[in-house]
């Protein structure tokens, strides 16, 4: 795991100047919330260093360049622009969900207001794409328009993330359309941005996008899986935390559509109007278990990662890459460091 | 008049059936909000023909494409895109202002919640861009970096706009750098990118740019008086509400930064702690009439006019687009028809 974090910290490394040279053209009041957002500065406005996350988008798409047999520096402007969109979203994401808390620190609505977290959002969504258009490799139309792509496919699945909250016969399939969206669609960008702008074959962008996409739904998996067995200590949030919320995650929908009467009886379960109670959220997690969710969800996380290895070796995308895009999706997926 | 509306009239639906094209690659959610937002149906999703606004900027795109002496429809990727960041920046700035009512029919966040408006209000923006790099010509990558651009200016405007409400040091420079910003980068862009895509020389597409930026400007100013003194019947608002909503426009700036001890008066009134009543706005009022306030915004959007004006008559532009252009920018600025 030590190669994972040095390859972390020398893509944040390689990433932040270029990142901070573009949020440099924003207004200086954008500026300052993106700063602060990013961790960069406290509330103050003073240097601080809390870590504005893992960076984990960038490092792909530096990697996804040398992929394409090109220097990791070919995949920069992407490393940039997708950060940029993965935070245009959290941004817009915590003002949605009324989320006051991110990285142990006051999320940018709840110190800023409603319209700083729109505005710097919206300003970070249009700088995505200014920084790919900049470029002027043949590749910087392409990777604008796989970003263009990703976006639209990350705003449906948050749009369909809204909707199944009012609905109680979402299906295992529009579950998982949904997680392609808001969560894969991104990470599946980042795999392949840098071999676009490299120029690299479409057979290597489509096999890289294609590994992307199965690390999203593995992490997703993981992450629902986390959101209800998790350990506070490694995720953050109280265990159970999930069902409390009665979020229709991905292990919940499969048992629900394929659990029989412990299906049924979970259905009920979520659907009841009192607010639940502990032994209520256990019971729950049982049922869950017993209706096979755990399991599946376990077992799928392990079929797409087995699915995105393929499509690197199919590719024949270099061993060392190869083995280096592997390392970073089992660290995204189990969060172990 | 009647030109201007036939124009209009043609524009719309040159550009509409594009509009919805690029509007049905949406979520069906995203999408059936568009169609509330636009007017093409009612709130139970009916077929509906409110009218989604004059649609000013598809026209004057269209136009553009004609000032580079291209057919209209060279400029139609433009004319959708302008129309699509339009109407995003609405979506969110009805929600950020709270307005509850645009065009006589609810705004979308009173409708179906704040999420919806931003979320459809960020898949037009990537919409944008979207069907601008879906071109191909060599126009098409330098119109995408032309909005990309003047979206950057008028979220910067927005910003401007929301912290000006907070400060009482407003400068007039400020203040006709905010209105260029939010009013002027549009239609700047809108009535440049025709040019843009039909691969027009610099010096014409500076010279449509300048146009815009000097039509958005007059526009402003004149918005501004209206805001104060204009008759309902034409605004739709009643007279003196932004005296009532205490609005820092350009007018009330001149007045208080360049009309003396009657400026000062005027600033005075408008930091008082208590609601304004009657007799106060209609003070006011005259205030910024005594201190010049009025007639500097009325001949500083003639001298904008007379600006642009000479830039499209330098540029070289044909007259008969020239006097399109022109007839077009005089309707948004006078709003008669």
């Amino acid at each position: 795991m030590t190669a994972v974090l040095d390859s972390l910290q020398q893509g944040r490394q390689a990433v932040q100047p270029a990142l901070r040279a573009a949020l440099d053209r924003l207004d200086p009041t954008s500026r300052s919330i993106a700063y602060y957002h990013f961790g960069w500065t406290d509330l103050d406005g003073n240097p601080a260093s809390a870590g504005g996350g893992k960076a984990v988008r960038p490092a792909l798409a530096l990697l996804s360049a040398e992929a394409a047999g090109a220097q990791p520096s070919a995949g920069l402007p992407g490393a940039v622009a997708v950060e940029l969109v993965h935070n245009f979203s959290l941004l817009h994401d915590d003002l949605m969900d009324g989320d006051t808390e991110r990285r142990h620190r006051p999320t940018v609505w709840a110190v800023h207001g409603a319209a700083s977290a729109i505005l710097t959002g919206d300003a970070m969504l249009s700088l995505a794409q200014e920084v790919l258009l900049d470029g002027d490799g043949p590749g910087a139309i392409a990777a604008a328009r796989l970003l263009s792509e990703a976006v639209n496919e990350l705003i449906r699945g948050q749009v369909l993330d809204v909707a199944f909250e009012q609905r109680n016969d979402v299906t295992l399939d529009e579950c998982l359309d949904m997680a392609a969206g808001k969560t894969g669609a991104l990470l599946s960008a980042s795999s392949a941005i840098g071999a676009v702008l490299a120029g690299a074959p479409r057979e290597t962008v489509d096999a890289l996008a294609g590994f992307g996409a199965d690390l999203g739904l593995a992490f997703q998996l993981v992450d629902d899986l986390l959101g209800i067995w998790g350990e506070p200590a490694t995720t953050g949030k109280p265990v159970y935390s999930d069902l409390r919320a009665r979020k229709k995650s991905l292990p919940v929908t499969y048992s629900i559509t394929h659990g029989g009467a412990i299906g049924r009886e979970l259905a009920e379960w979520l659907a009841a109007p009192e607010e639940p109670g502990e032994d209520g959220v256990r019971h729950a997690a049982d049922l869950i278990e017993q209706a096979g969710g755990r399991r599946w969800a376990l077992d799928e996380a392990h079929r797409r990662m087995a699915a995105g290895q393929q499509k690197l070796t199919d590719a024949e995308v270099p061993d060392r890459v190869r083995e280096d895009l592997l390392s970073l999706a089992r660290f995204i997926v189990t969060r172990e460091s």
